[in-house]
This record gives C-alpha cells, structure tokens and sequence, in this order.
C-alpha cells in the first residue's frame, strides 16, 4: 500500500471505531448495529468488514482501546505515572465516548457472551511496566509486588467507576480516584518516597 | 395475620427469592422470565404477585439481600469485620445463588435500565457501621473517615471480583481479596493496631 492510502486505511479504521464507540456508550452493545455504526461513520459496510471481522471484533477493539487514548499523554514514570493514568482516566471518561464505551464493555461483556479479559489485563500489563521503574527506583515497598499491585488499583478503579457512576453519574468519580491514592499509597510506596507523590487533579484536567 | 400464616409467607416469600436469583444467576435478568421464576420457586403467579410487584422489583430485592446472607455468619467487630465481610463475600460467591445474582445484576443493570445504588448503598452503611467502632476503639487512622473507606472497599470489592471472574471464573478471587486488605489495611489501621487483624481464608471457610 502506498503512504497516502495506509493513511487513509487508518483514518477510516478510526473513524468507524469512533463511531462505534460512541453508539457502545450511547446504546450498550446489542442498541448499537452494525448498520448503524456504519451509518454514523459515513463509510460502506465494505469498509467496516474489512476492518474488523465481526460486531463482538469491534466490541474487542474498543475496550482495548483505553490505553491508546491515555498513554501518549503523559510524561510521568514509576508509581506517579500510576496516579496520573487513573485521574486522566476519570477525568476523561465524563466526556469521551472512546473511554466510556470501553469501560461499560468491559463490565457488560458477560451478558453478550464475550469473556474477553484482554482490556483489564492490558492496562495491569503496563502498571506492571511503570511499577518495575518504581521498584527500580526503589519507592515501591519491599513486601509488595508490581503484579500484585497492578492487578488491585485496575480492578478497584473498575469497581469504583462503577459504584460512582451509580450514585452520582460519575460526577465524584475523581474525588473517589483521590481518596483511592490516598488509602492505598502508604500500603505501596515507601515512607521516603510517598512525599513525593502528587496526587492532584488540577495537574491533569488538561491531559 | 397468624403466625402459622406469617411463617408461610416468609417461607413463600424466600423461595421466590431464591428461584429468582438461581436463574438471574444463570442467565442474566432478560434470560430470567418471570414465568420460570414461578415454576422453579413452585408458586403461583399469583402468590409472586402478591410479595413482588414486579420482576425489577424482584431482582432489587435479589441485590440487597446480600447482607442479610453474610452478616449472620459473623461475630467479629470494628475492622475485622470489614476483612471478615469481604473475605465470606469471596467465599461464598463460588457457590451462593442470591450473592451471585446479587453481584451480577448489581453490575449489569444498567443494560435492563436500572439505576439502583441501594445495594452499594447499603453495604457501605453497614461497613460505615462497622468502621465508627473502629474509630471508637483507636484503630483507624486520624486522616481517613468511615465513610471514604467504606465507599472504597465497596467499589474495590466490586471490581476486583469482576476482573476475577473475567480471568479465572473467581477461582482467584479470594487471594485477591487478601491482597487487596494487605495493600490497603497500612493506610487505614493505626501501626498499633496493625498486628491484630487477621487476614485469613482458613477462618472464614466455614462461615
């Protein structure tokens, strides 16, 4: 393929992916169809096949998605970065649908019969990654493990999105992000390093 | 009402309840017919009229009846009961009906249109509880409230069982579940208190 058509390529695996997610959030998985996600993408049910093999491929690409949206903007590393991918997370699933769509597949999944883990266990894969620099750099306590703690702070946001979305729309959802950092960080850092630790939502309302 | 009547109808009543969670368990609440409800419960429509008004109704009760499952089994006070609580709730998630449907329509809601916090609600209120006894007694930290650590263990419990469930069928769930109180308990139990809690499967096995 030459440049200008892989780059076309991309543009219109985007778009539809877009559009999907936005129906996803809208709609829940079986509210959005595959005419409709087409429609809103403004390209041909060609197009959208030879993207992606299936509705439930789609319904993959999306959840895995999430990291895609957060990673590239941010410049933090080790147990900070950690902080900052959660408040990014919160502050962005009020307003976008690629987020918002993955985060509600990811919990619905089981009632469309897909039992995919792939999105919870992607964002734990990259914790782990940010929390080996902060062992590194020896700030994460001895007795704790980057696994161990990347698998609690993925499946505890997962919960208390849900829980906040519940009673407030989300609305408390970072304040309820901030007070997870704040229980839980002098249980992983230590005590030299916690200090040093920013936990602030003014720092990422623009990320 | 006689007692004789009463007791009927509290026995009634429970087997509805219980019909219903094994196949909101099963299938989910669509798959779930009110129908079938009655036919395994071996009731008449009539009689399920009569204790629920509707199948939303049904299933609200289903997911606030958690506690009334747990709460009996325990005798331990202040935070122990937290770890206690969530340590049971693992447990008996494998093999429980009422708490698995319980958990799985409070998850999934959203998808038949409901909106209901109570369940979350309520199992805060009852930690909130158990919490100020804490407080009483000088186990919890001076920086954090009843209440933002109730509201977290709740949503974390939320999530950590769901990405348990995605990735090992809750096989894992309960050295999850251990987990999460070991990162967690340094951030909201003073030192001195630290050392007596006890986080352990074995102790709860027979609850």
């Amino acid at each position: 393929m030459s440049d200008l058509k892989q780059e076309r390529a991309v543009r219109t695996r985007n778009q539809i992916l877009r559009a999907a997610a936005e129906l996803f959030d809208e709609e829940g998985y079986e509210g959005a169809s595959v005419t409709r996600i087409v429609k809103r993408a403004g390209v041909t049910l060609g197009a959208m096949y030879f993207h992606f093999a299936s509705k439930q491929d789609l319904a993959r690409e999306v959840m895995n998605a999430q990291p895609y949206v957060i990673e590239p903007l941010l410049r933090s590393t080790g147990l900070q970065r950690l902080v900052d991918i959660t408040l990014v997370w919160a502050h962005r699933l009020q307003t976008d649908p690629l987020l918002r769509a993955g985060v509600r597949l990811a919990v619905e999944q089981g009632r469309f019969g897909m039992h995919d883990s792939a999105s919870f266990e992607g964002w734990k894969d990259i914790m782990v990654g940010h929390l080996e620099v902060a062992r590194a750099e020896g700030d994460l306590r001895e007795d704790v493990s980057p696994e161990e703690v990347a698998q609690f702070v993925v499946g505890a946001c997962t919960g208390v999105q849900l829980y906040s979305q519940l009673v407030s729309g989300r609305d408390d959802l970072m304040e309820r992000t901030c007070t997870m950092w704040r229980l839980l960080l002098p249980g992983i850092v230590t005590p030299g390093a916690l200090p040093a630790i920013v936990v602030d939502p003014g720092l990422v309302k623009d990320a």
